[in-house]
C-alpha cells in the first residue's frame, strides 16, 4: 500500500534537515509543509505538543501515523524503509551512529547552535535585534572545537561512524549546513571536514537543502557551490 | 556466549537511571562503575569523548563494545535483548515512545533540570555555593507544567506511551526520581502521576535507585517509601 508522507519542517532547522536528508537518501517522496515553529500555531501544537519541528505524518489506507521529533522519525524511517540502511550493520556500528546523533543533538546544539544560530537566526526571526558579539565569539570557538573533533574522526574513517554513510553524517552535515548558510564555517582550516562535506553536498539528497532561501536572510555566496 | 556488562554511571543522573531501569527490567546483570562525570577523568573521556554518563561496556569472547549515551544504550539493549520489549509493538507505539524520550531528554531537561538540578545538585558538587532562588522558582514552575502534561496523558493511558510499560515511563520516572530525591515533586497536586509513579516504584527494577545515597546529600524522607 502506498504511504503518503507530509513533513512539517523549518528549512533552517538542523533537526528538520536530518530528516529531509534521510528521506532523500531513501528515495521516499514527501509533501512539504513549512512551519514557523516559533509562532506556536495551535494546529501545529496539536500535532506535536512540544511545538518543535520536524513532524512526519504518514497516511495509508488504514489511517494516519504522526511521528514527532527527529530521533523518532529517523529510527522510524530506518525501521519501516530499511534500504539503504542508515544506522549500521552490527551493534557496534549502530551504537557509534547513535552516539554521534546524540553528540550533535545535545553537545553541538548546546555549544554551537545555542550561541551562533540563536544570534544569527532566532533573534532575526523573533525581532530581538542585532547579534551579540560575546555569544558569536563563544559559538565560533565551540564550532572550531567541534570541527577539530570531526577532522580527527575523519583521519581514520571514510564516513563518521566508520566505513559507511549513516545518520551520523546527516546529523553533522545538517548542523554544519545551517551554519554554512550564514557563512560561519571556517572550511579552509579543516580540509578533511571540507572534503567529506563536498562528498555529501554532491549527493542528490542534499540538493533541496542547497535550494533553501529564507526571506530576508540571504545565504553566504558559496552556500550552494559544490566546489567551495 | 555470556556477555559481561559494566555500566559507567552517576547515581543521580537521570540519563544513567533510565539505563539502570531498562537493564533491571530486562533482568540483565551488570557491574557498576560510578563516575563523577564533572571531574572529566582522562580515562573516562577515552571511553566517551563527550564526557557524559552513562556508558555501557559489553565484553564477550569476541571483544569489547563501548556504547555511549543513553539513547544509544537504550536502543542497543532493546535490539540485542528484545524481551521484554520496551520500545513498542507497532510503528505508532514505537514513535510515541521515542517522542516522549526526546521530550524528557530535551524539553524537560531544558525547562526543569537545567534550573532545579543545577541549583540543588550540580552547584553542590562543583562547590558553587547556595541555590539561587530565581532559578529554583523557574524550575518548580517548569516542573508543574510537565507534571500537568503527564497527568493529562495518564487520564487516557495506563502507561505513558499507551497500554504497555516502555522506555517512555522510564525516562519520565528517572527524571522525576532525581527531583524527588531532593523532595521537590508536589505529588499531592498530581494524583494520577503519583499512582503511576507508585506502580513503577514497586517494580524490582526500581529498587537499586531507591537505595542510592550520595555523600553529603541526604534524600527527602519519603524518597524510598513505596507509599508516599
Amino acid at each position: 500500500m502506498t504511504i503518503q508522507r507530509t513533513l512539517h519542517h523549518f528549512p533552517l532547522d538542523p533537526a528538520s534537515r536530518q530528516v529531509r536528508l534521510a528521506l532523500g537518501e531513501k528515495r521516499l517522496p514527501f509533501n512539504e509543509a513549512q512551519e514557523r515553529y516559533w509562532e506556536r500555531r495551535p494546529s501545529f501544537l496539536e500535532l506535536n505538543p512540544s511545538g518543535m519541528t520536524p513532524v512526519l505524518v504518514e497516511t495509508d489506507g488504514e489511517g494516519r501515523t504522526v511521528i514527532c521529533e527527529s530521533r523518532a522519525i529517523l529510527e522510524h524511517l530506518n525501521e519501516t524503509a530499511p534500504e539503504p540502511d542508515l544506522v549500521g550493520r552490527d551493534p557496534a556500528e549502530r551504537a557509534e551512529t547513535r552516539r554521534l546523533l546524540q553528540w550533535f543533538d545535545r553537545k553541538f546544539d548546546y555549544e554551537v547552535n545555542a550561541f551562533l544560530l540563536h544570534e544569527k537566526m532566532e533573534k532575526q526571526m523573533l525581532g530581538l535585534g542585532a547579534p551579540g558579539l560575546a555569544n558569536l565569539r563563544a559559538g565560533r570557538e565551540g564550532l572550531r572545537a567541534h570541527l577539530g573533533y570531526i577532522e580527527r574522526l575523519l583521519q581514520e574513517r571514510d564516513w563518521l561512524n566508520g566505513r559507511r554513510l549513516s545518520l551520523a553524517d546527516f546529523a553533522a552535515a545538517a548542523n554544519l549546513s545551517v551554519i554554512d548558510y550564514f557563512g560561519d564555517v571556517p572550511w579552509r582550516e579543516f580540509s578533511g571536514v571540507r572534503t567529506w562535506y563536498m562528498k555529501l553536498k554532491s549527493r542528490p539528497c542534499f540538493r533541496p537543502l542547497l535550494a533553501d532561501r529564507w526571506p530576508g536572510l540571504a545565504p553566504a555566496a558559496h552556500y550552494d557551490d559544490l566546489d567551495f
